[in-house]
């Protein structure tokens, strides 16, 4: 452990790949050997880690016979394909897509609330939905104080939620709308400047969104309550970057706004941010490049027993993706579970 | 009536008073004399109606002896001073501020859900907040069908309900931040482009916003409904126009998505937007200039039994504040109650 780990970054070239080395390189995280990796065709391009210039390959199942951990920032469909080959190579992925988030022999992890299951895996752990991890880390020190008996969320999220590509729609949508020209959507549904789209992922006959669902199946399994009552309404804003959502939660032991700040003060990877008179609570231009989950605007919910409402904000490339990531892998390498 | 009413604007040079203008030219409202009132600073200006120029005069006590009927759209406070004194000399008030709301012998009126209560006015009518509007319209015909138990409510609220100062912030400040520049917020209490503040009015002691306990208590009188359970989280977001709603209901009576349509297709004032296979649903930017309130993302609230969760937007300074005022006042005409 002393020598460090030899750890592959796939799709190092993208938005969450990028933070991924940039919180790797904050926290000096022990590495021996670094390897990017994308898709072939990005074969090739420079990246930067610690400014050291690193040449980015193209990500292949032989490429990982050389790692011993491989930090996946890829779409479901790549990480289906190549995190097994992964495996079969001994090198254990944290994958951060959809693809084994609800597989019963895969951990699904946020360290502040169930950094445990991380020794459960069989090669594969994965890092969740982005709006999940965000929502857990401020929900489960109040379920672990008072027993969460429901959750009502809305979500506010930015649009580096789409990568760079969300980024440059929302840049220049709002430059196109300012001087009256029109705005051609192309990685969202809608324009989204100046507008909201009640419409993330896509829609299950149900009526919610894939995105809604995640929060729903992926809070549970991390916060081993597999009967949990969530409901989830998300939504696309015009901010490029932290999600924020309103929660309304129902608890079975009765905790006063007091008790809640208290124990939120206290909570891993939570920031308290709770102080309107000074017009002090959490908003997502502030909380952007940041590892932690801020919350404020802690209320009773007037409108039933035993509820409390929460603001909360953080940034979802960060805590929601990468630095999520980054925090299973050390405990991975910190435990020898590689 | 033949004649026409004679009729005051009241903040005729302001955000709202420009859009009853409009309303009012639109629907051909039967005016006999049109009063443009103001601040006394701004006597001289001049405003236009179908066309035709209107000089501004001082809003003074005196200036409503001219007039059967006023509709005021100024602060609190300016409609505390001089409502009373429209009323003394026979005029009847349609009030668009907070100043009587809640008021016993005041009707809060939203003419979908409660005309009836025009009837009973004293002299002066309050016309409610602007997210409330947009609120009851969506769900007081789910409360006739199904008898409404609890409202968990977040709002995305546009700029436009700070008056034309919040949109001119909104559109400086994302030229600035588009630009790199710093952002100096004078209308909200923070830099509003691609953010959100979780902060509208002033908080009270519980931690709530006014906002938020206008919702709870304006939606309470003008559904009759003194007790209704509610909880709201009111959000400043970078929208020039139209709030948005997230709405999560429980009713008495257990009601299928497919009927929850039914009803809100034949609900007044309601255009149901609900095709999200087409990517159908409200979205502000779409729902702007126009005077009703669209719902759509209509699903089952699957946290808790009865319960239904719906997606809301509407054009706040029309059906929020304008074209309500203008429909109580043909109401108050057409029923002789002036």
């Amino acid at each position: 452990m002393a020598d460090g780990v030899r750890l592959a970054i796939v799709g190092a070239t993208g938005a969450v790949g990028q933070e991924m080395l940039k919180v790797l390189a904050e926290r000096d995280f022990n590495i021996k050997e670094l390897i990017c990796l994308a898709d072939p065709r990005e074969a090739g391009t420079k990246v930067k880690y610690k400014g050291e210039e690193f040449t980015v390959k193209g990500a292949s199942p032989d490429a990982f016979r050389e790692a011993d951990l491989a930090l996946f920032a890829v779409g479901t469909d790549i990480s289906k394909k190549l995190a097994p080959e992964a495996v079969k190579r001994n090198c254990v992925v944290i994958d951060n897509s959809y693809a084994f988030r609800l597989e019963e022999d895969v951990p699904l992890v946020v360290p502040e609330v169930n950094a445990g299951d991380i020794e459960k895996h069989h090669g594969i752990i994965a890092n969740p939905n982005c709006s999940t991890i965000i929502m857990v880390v401020a929900i489960n020190p109040i379920h672990v104080a008072a027993g969460l008996t429901r959750v009502v969320v809305s979500t506010y999220q930015a649009v580096s939620g789409a990568g760079k590509a969300g980024i440059d729609e929302l840049k220049d949508h709002s430059g196109s709308y300012l001087k009256g020209q029109k705005m051609n959507p192309e990685v969202f549904q809608h324009p989204i400047a100046f507008n909201l789209i009640p419409h993330i992922d896509v829609f299950m006959e149900d009526g919610y969104t894939r995105e809604e669902m995640k929060m729903v199946w992926e809070t549970r399994k991390i916060m081993h309550c597999p009967e949990l009552a969530i409901a989830a309404t998300t939504v696309r804003v015009p901010v490029f970057r932290s999600h924020s959502e309103s929660i309304n939660l129902e608890t079975t032991k009765e905790l006063s706004v007091a008790e809640v700040k208290q124990i939120l003060s206290q909570a891993p990877g939570v920031v308290l941010q709770d102080d309107p008179q000074n017009n002090q609570y959490p908003m997502p231009l502030y909380t952007s490049d940041t590892d932690e989950v801020y919350v404020g605007r802690i209320r009773k919910d007037i409108s039933t027993d035993k509820g409390l409402v929460l603001w909360v904000a953080a940034d979802q490339i960060r805590k929601g993706a990468a630095t999520n990531a980054v925090q299973i892998a050390k405990i991975v390498v910190d435990k020898n579970l590689y």
